[in-house]
């Protein structure tokens, strides 16, 4: 269904491997829409955690998620755990664009892709300039 | 930070009254992405079921979301009950895009909007045409 | 299976309404485990709530959740809205037992029933006594 | 709070470690108790699933969740992945008691434990005796 094929491991940059849940699956017996995204999130956060990026307590650095969307291109679900493939498509003044792929078990096709579009703000909520070691860590996984 | 302004209920064809739960919120206190999601399938399964479309069970049709998107405009999360403005975007010979939006309290202006892309297959999974009764559902309330 | 019978609307003392969602339920076509929790989480928040205790932002009271318990005596899953009944069945010093019955349409029995056992704490953490208004709040639907 | 000591490791016999997920932590800042459940189910799912019993599709036994419980010892939450402490505590004609402890880290006592009864039944609902390989394996990890 979807007009552009799936992208595949070579893709991505940094790769995070994420388990299922029984209750990821729904009636149709696979994984719901929802639970795609707590997998982007996760992945998302814990490879911002493993750069040493605070996103928990009083040093938390502010990132707003403004923008989701998930393509599926096959079907996952509960017991596959899932490698998911980490990108930065767009790095701009103070937003940053991630972007993911799901891959099961050995595959290299992925079987969705998706992206999370974050704005870093200020304690008042504006927009705030993405620079020095943030900047750098978000840059080293950027493919334009 | 989204660069078109936020839907109004105007821009709305039916509307859907979901509750939000404790465990929506996380951390950060408001509504954790996924939980959007949850709300949007809701939503629009509940109308569709309405409707008389039959999703459950051994009668259901095969309606498969191959997308998925949401855009954040301003915070939302329990206890507030959100009313789910639904609006076909785009019918298509096999396809249906619905578009959704997410309104807070009496509020006009929609906290969040998002769409899901859904295909209608045979057993085997092959698009099939929507028509007859299932089309007349979709196109009234079918925008574009 | 469950040795004593269930449970009827007549032995709870307050009802709220919750609604289920299409990601309730699971591979086997009903309600999984972990949403019947979130059921009874929102119930109470939102009873307790209802009856003006603070329970979020800076002013809120600090009650923990120490254990809880589900009985499971019928099916129950979307798209059925769920009357969850709610009585306190204990109200010691500290501590609060609240017990819940799940009851499905026009149902008389229940078709789940658990309980939510919670302390009462200061900032440090230690178990504080309830007392005042809250007491009167939960003694109202005490039923021992 | 609870009355009884936390357990330990040494009082279970087979271990899966689980991730946690962003979307786990509520708006206090540590896991909600539904995920606590989900974390069980998924726990015991697995190692019923590596013991070769087959849980999903057509060939699936039908193995019915009649009681859960959960004691809260101490916090859990994201990011920390939980080691889930598993045992038969009860193996009776038809039914099976797991009993799980949820390990944080490199501690030796529980955070959190509980347990899910289970009853074996045949397709019209009826309960059907637990012999042969399922009770060999359930007797493998039994404690009583």
């Amino acid at each position: 269904m979807p007009r552009t094929p799936p992208g595949t491991r070579a893709d991505y940059r940094a790769f995070v491997t994420i388990q299922t849940r029984w209750s990821d699956n729904d009636e149709y017996g696979h994984m719901n829409n929802a639970a795609y995204l707590q997998i982007f999130d996760t992945g998302i956060s814990r490879w911002q955690m493993a750069q040493g990026i605070v996103l928990r307590g009083p040093g938390a650095i502010r990132i707003v998620v403004v923008e989701t969307g998930c393509r599926y291109h096959a079907e996952l679900g509960f017991p596959d755990p899932i490698d998911v493939g980490i990108r930065v498509g767009h790095l701009g003044r103070s937003s940053v664009r991630f972007e993911v792929g799901l891959f099961r078990g050995d595959d290299d096709a992925a079987s969705a892709e998706g992206h999370f579009a974050q704005v870093l703000t200020d304690a008042a909520g504006a927009p705030t300039p993405i620079d020095g070691d943030l900047r750098a860590i978000f840059a080293a996984i950027a493919t334009a």
